[in-house]
């Protein structure tokens, strides 16, 4: 097992960050915040896919309004998720006229870039912090270059270029990022938000700038570190490159809370981004959320489309009743499942599964051997074979075979 | 950049593995490879998307007399992609009985585990050996768990169990695997085939084991190693675990060759693992393949899916004719693309990109800004706004702004 960097516990509402506490998942919802019903149906969905923080944007008066209404509603329907407030230019507008919104929501992500600039930079981070005191909430501090501190970056960059051995710009950019991370830390500090109230993170959507900016920031501080890919794009790049940046951070103990921001096209659901991440954290070995299905990519042995068909099938269920069954079960969600064409990798490497089927040959109508925890258990024909197999492994949930 | 470690050189026909050749991709088909049209059709298709190999199986004899009539016609239509033999256990059967299968084909793709097992193994081995030497091929050794020398892994429990501090069960199993793997080269190389002729991989399907085994191996060979993530699974899940597994590994410096290994829906083209292959790469910094499209995730600042449908327009049309323009020209690969919703993203973080274009508010037909290197373009309106984006990026191609 990856051994994590042990970082300070920040409580969100009721879900803890950081120490040693699980990897949290985050999403973000794409619903109006004003409009109501879609808002609460969203985080719903979210939740139930396993999102464990939710953040909405809060733009604008009518969505500040609409805040305590929509965290009421999901408490009405058991959803407990704590939700984050993604504010806007206008932060302070609606932080004093809407004192309900600041009560209701359980953390504010800040970019300190975003809170005035120039003189009346610190007066306004100061004012900031204090509204977090006032209402006890934790902050999450982000950084992203558009809005780097400009002094900063500037004073940096003719420093660097004063070196014997100048570092190159992209060093220096990086650097500054992190540099400006950590002092947003300090002054908080110094406006007495208390250490473990800060979660940190940096915005980029380059891989390789963001592993290198989170190795830097996750050496110099001991807050957690939100770790994700930003605006990493369509769900097939999207989904590599953020499994790609996420991985090697986690891998190296860095990473306390995770999102993967991607564009679904429009019919693909919200939730995907919070499975993604799910199927990240099972299969790298840091959490256990629901059977994972091991299948072989079919070739040129594999003469129908059959058990592709299947292993879709059997993945959907799984995501769709996982929630009920969890409860039910509770060696649910370390259950192996496999499902494969030929005898190769049918009997062979399937074996490390608990319930596996494979495809045998070639025919219209082949018999189709089911092995439990290492045991044929029963032959089925590819009729209703998918309703066969389910009931074979919901037999092997209720422990009967 | 990731400082890649240095392999030997394996030509395969006139693709080059290994030393600081770029990292090659590859892909297997899944038709029936007697069938020969499905079966170019889909070589074409993998070949157009960017497999830079191509396996194929040849488990009988229809096959294998396809082999030749597939090769040529691929080079009758300028597809002139290596295609790899993965072979079944009848393996000797074919090489005698088809030299012209074994002479067309660029590798051999050899389980040991196959080729007969006690006494018969290494007579099978040798023999398989001096079938590749006679037509010039290389070969790639892979080792699976499910074929691995019983006797071996025995042997290695047995003296694990002695020790003052045994490792567990898993590692030795994992050690057995990277062994067994040298053993087999060593072998080869006593039966006379050159070491620069040999490839190697270990076929795990658990993303911790196979970064484990894989990184042993590299320890202790020269021989480059083709990285996979063997029956990953569904799409999703799939591409996820892949990329964490690949990415970890090639950061780390390690992997010649690749090959994301899905089960892709049947809807699905088979293609996507190449796809995949290339976000990877290039995501990553490895290589450059095509533009690279940066898109936000969206946020409840976004009114409707237009900046969606559009992204995934883009992205597609990307894939699409990628290969026309890529000839045409030179700086196409390299491109930065943004398509982004609101003006926090679109002004600010797409600034990186050399074309960008953002949705602006929340008006039913918003003004919309496309930026070319920074500067203010033009302003498109929502009505064939992705003909005109597209033909704003064809005129920046042809360096006509």
């Amino acid at each position: 097992m990856i051994e994590r960097k042990k970082t300070l516990e920040v409580n969100v509402s009721w879900v803890k960050i950081g120490w040693n506490n699980p990897i949290v998942i985050q999403s973000m919802t794409n619903t109006p915040t004003a409009d109501v019903d879609a808002t609460v149906k969203q985080i719903q969905e979210l939740a139930n896919a396993w999102s464990e923080l939710v953040r909405i944007t809060v733009d604008n008066e009518q969505s500040a309004q609409a805040v305590p209404e929509i965290i009421k509603w999901l408490k009405q329907i058991w959803i407990d998720v704590p939700i984050i407030w993604d504010f806007h230019f206008n932060w302070h507008i609606l932080l004093e006229k809407f004192p309900e919104m600041a009560k209701w929501l359980a953390k504010y992500r800040v970019n300190p870039g975003n809170v005035g600039t120039g003189d009346k930079h610190d007066d306004n981070f100061q004012k900031f912090i204090q509204f977090a005191i006032k209402y006890a909430k934790p902050i999450r501090i982000w950084i992203n270059g558009w809005s780097l501190d400009k002094q900063l970056l500037k004073y940096n960059m003719e420093k660097n270029n004063k070196l014997p051995k100048p570092l190159s710009d992209k060093e220096v950019f990086i650097d500054s990022l992190v540099q400006s991370c950590l002092l947003s830390v300090q002054k908080a500090e110094e406006f007495w938000l208390p250490k473990n109230k800060i979660v940190l993170s940096i915005k980029i959507s380059d891989v390789q700038d963001v592993i290198q900016a989170t190795e830097k920031l996750s050496s110099k501080t001991d807050c957690p570190i939100h770790v994700w890919l930003t605006e990493a794009g369509g769900s097939t790049k999207g989904l590599i490159a953020s499994a790609a940046a996420l991985g090697i951070l986690l891998q190296e103990g860095i990473g306390d809370t995770i999102r993967i921001s991607i564009t679904p096209e429009p019919w693909i659901p919200r939730e995907l981004e919070v499975t993604a991440c799910k199927y990240l954290l099972q299969s790298m070995g840091f959490r256990d959320f629901q059977p994972m299905v091991t299948s072989c990519p079919g070739c040129g042995r594999t003469s129908s489309d059959k058990f592709q068909i299947l292993a879709k099938q059997v993945c959907d269920e799984i995501n769709l009743r996982m929630p009920m069954r969890k409860n039910k079960y509770k060696w649910f969600e370390k259950t192996k499942i496999a499902v494969m064409w030929c005898i190769v990798n049918g009997v062979g490497e399937a074996s490390n599964a608990d319930v596996w089927i494979f495809f045998p040959g070639n025919m219209e109508n082949p018999r189709i051997p089911v092995y439990v925890k290492g045991k044929m258990y029963k032959v089925l024909d590819s009729e209703n074979v998918f309703e066969n197999f389910m009931e074979i492994i919901e037999q092997y949930f209720k422990k009967e075979i």
